[in-house]
């Protein structure tokens, strides 16, 4: 009954209902779950086709991002630091406009998946255009995730025409459920300004149809209530209840301005949120009231956005920002502390996209996402509570190993199945297109 | 007429006073200096006896870090999330009193020193006790830094009678200046709060008849005025202008809590600001007035500070802080744009250290502190823009070259000078004894 792997010598956090961790621990996977998971000492038989020694670093379930976008890691760092209507209308619009195609879409979706993999991100939620492609990289980048084909009232990127949307997001929904394990197709509805009542129900109709996650950006700005036409005062929130589409299959994305009544709403549906701080703080949108959310009990899993607004999908330097900004924002130390903050990043994330009974935490029977974060390095030593160097201490570069689904994907920070180089040579080759023509490209500063 | 070292193929960002990017430059360094800098193209004569191909990376100055408490990071991560008052009284102080000693505060600094040197900082500015032995570990260590013996009206370690605090501050002094060209002493008064204003008088006297650094935290906490004993609502930082220890060669840490009144007063003395904004948030002191002390033309240097309260001493991810804390704070995205925040942590940390003329900016005639970061991973692609590269994508762990004074300290992630391990050994020693008696120690959540 050997173990198809066995990792050892590592400091597991098991992220389990009682944030167990275990001293020199020991994690045995068979046909890509969790078989064995507890002190190496109490390991029968520590047989396997393969060990992984974590070399005394820290085991962990593998960070779930709750929201990207991934295809736009093409726009990292094209215009940052502008008021939101020049970032969008003179940079990001443009290049989206002339250059999102299937083949960028890939591209780019790749390059993320890369990204994500090498900082210790397993599983990820996306909303995008093309989303069939980015289904494809996803499925050549083997990481987990949740993909919804975007709906906006607006012509998009492979949906020129807006009365087409839902049907285009009911069409990839169809082709990629129980096409993957490791892809759940969803429906990503933009925004409440972006798409109208009509639009948000039908969407929502479609995908609980489908019984598959429904995502929406809500509440992202203070001025998102003006922007749907919501004269009388109804929040966002409140709109979006109204059209029923709030339910414990909904993503309710950013919720940066729910009000305390708001979160009596979310709660009320069931409705789950993904928390941004990153993107949120630099986009100046402002500080999501997650202490709020999470005391009213709320599941709120964490995530980067995409690269256009972060400008990276670095979980683990996510994790850092989370705990340090709340305790800012309500100037309490004792906030978002460690432990919730990488229970946001897994077993709730997980949560967050209906997917905790199989990943999210490392128990017996789950799924093996596992990642190994070393520790034998000046920024993470000395060693007294691993949560604690994982929020405040660790970078996504320290991540050693990453598995997803017991398949050892990443192994000493090399890829094991994929060359980066191709990848890189056709990000570079766009990249030189939307260089050329974005139009206030300046290189001083 | 060779260079020692001839830096090329990378983007430089020489941080001068118009912020010049120079696409494929090249940088020639002599005796410790930098003797050219511009186009590869323009260059006359590339022969050095060294070459260092930054392979298409960004090339900037190596970054200042004006303040920490070095041989702190011996308790990283030893108690977070908890009040103020129980992490101090619980576990740092007792910590301290154990443990600090020359030989530990020798092993944390030099720890501490290699933390830096791998995440791109070439200069920082210390304030602990036994400083003498934190001199010798940097100077082993080869960063450059301006270091203060610690003043404070309590027996501290090192300085059994507080009666004594400014003497050994002075000696420190002495013994230092002139001593290494890298090491610039200083006194370091360590708050209105737990220094007298016969304390803060003699110790600035000190440092002004030696014409060094006088650095002192000031204005933390909002509750800093009343711990003072300012009961008739003068602000801290006006009580320290009317003790006459604010001018150019003092350097005010923190200043969270700074009104406009103070940062007036700030301004009207010419007195440098640290800014600290991670060490701010995880302690929930709150969000520093930096644009509106930009704004009154304060000399505003980036800070990590020590590693009880951070918990890293990586500037790269504190850049990043520094650029979305105060976009959130403010709900305005174009404060704080990258430029700044990479001139606050190279030049302006520089000017805050009263270093500028020497280092800070890479410009003919300066002492070659300088950083190559690698450009080419998954996060850091595509680059259209070095400077928003910098701050919002780039990790620590991406600077793979560090020079100080035209020494290359290292070289491919690489140490050429000293051996880590022993360094290493040494702490998890000393830390194996602070984890047995930490009374709150509990490895779970």
């Amino acid at each position: 009954m050997a173990f198809d792997i066995l990792v050892t010598n590592g400091t597991v956090l098991t992220v389990n209902a009682d944030f167990e961790v275990i001293e020199d621990g020991a994690v045995g996977i068979r046909d890509g779950r969790i078989e064995f998971i507890g002190a190496a000492a109490d390991l029968a038989d520590p047989a396997a086709s393969r060990m992984l020694d974590a070399q005394g670093g820290i085991v962990l379930p593998g960070l779930v991002n709750t929201h990207t976008h991934m295809p736009m890691s093409l726009f990292r760092g094209l215009a940052d630091d502008l008021p939101l209507d020049s970032w969008l209308r003179d940079h990001i619009f443009p290049a989206e406009q002339r250059y999102i195609s299937p083949e960028t879409v890939h591209a780019g979706a790749l390059l993320s998946c890369a990204e994500m993999l090498l900082s210790g991100t397993t599983c990820c939620c996306d909303g995008y255009f093309h989303e069939d492609s980015v289904a494809e990289a996803v499925h050549a980048g083997g990481i987990r995730a949740v993909l919804g084909q975007g709906v906006i009232d607006f012509p998009a990127p492979g949906v020129p025409d807006p009365g087409t949307n839902v049907q285009c997001a009911l069409d990839f929904v169809r082709k990629w459920k129980n096409r993957s394990k490791l892809i759940s197709p969803a429906i990503f509805c933009h925004s409440p300004y972006t798409c109208s009542a009509q639009t948000l129900s039908s969407a929502k109709d479609a995908a609980r149809a489908e019984d598959v996650l429904f995502q929406v950006h809500v509440a992202e700005t203070c001025g998102e209530g003006k922007a749907v036409g919501l004269d009388d005062g109804t929040s966002p929130v409140a709109w979006l209840a109204g059209l029923g589409v709030l339910d414990e299959n909904t993503l309710a994305v950013h919720a940066v301005w729910a009000d305390a009544l708001d979160i009596g709403v979310l709660a009320d549906h069931g409705a789950m949120i993904s928390h941004n701080p990153e993107s949120n703080m630099k986009l100046a949108s402002g500080v999501a009231p997650v202490t709020e959310m999470l005391a009213a009990g709320l599941t709120v899993g964490l995530g980067t956005d995409g690269c256009a607004s972060n400008n990276n999908l670095d979980m683990i330097a996510e994790m850092g920002t989370a705990a340090r900004v709340h305790k800012a924002a309500l100037l309490d130390p004792t906030v978002m502390n460690a432990t919730t903050v990488i229970r946001m990043a897994t077993i709730e994330g997980a949560r967050a996209l209906g997917l905790s009974d199989r990943i999210g935490s490392l128990e017996a029977g789950k799924e093996a996402d596992l990642i190994v974060v070393e520790a034998r390095q000046p920024h993470m030593y000395p060693l007294y509570h691993p949560a604690s160097h994982m929020v405040y201490a660790a970078k996504g570069s320290d991540v050693r190993h990453v598995m997803v689904a017991g398949r050892l994907l990443v192994e000493d920070r090399m890829f094991q199945h994929f060359s980066l180089s191709g990848v890189m040579a056709d990000v570079r080759r766009i990249a030189g297109e939307v260089r050329r023509t974005d139009k206030k490209m300046d290189f001083s500063g």
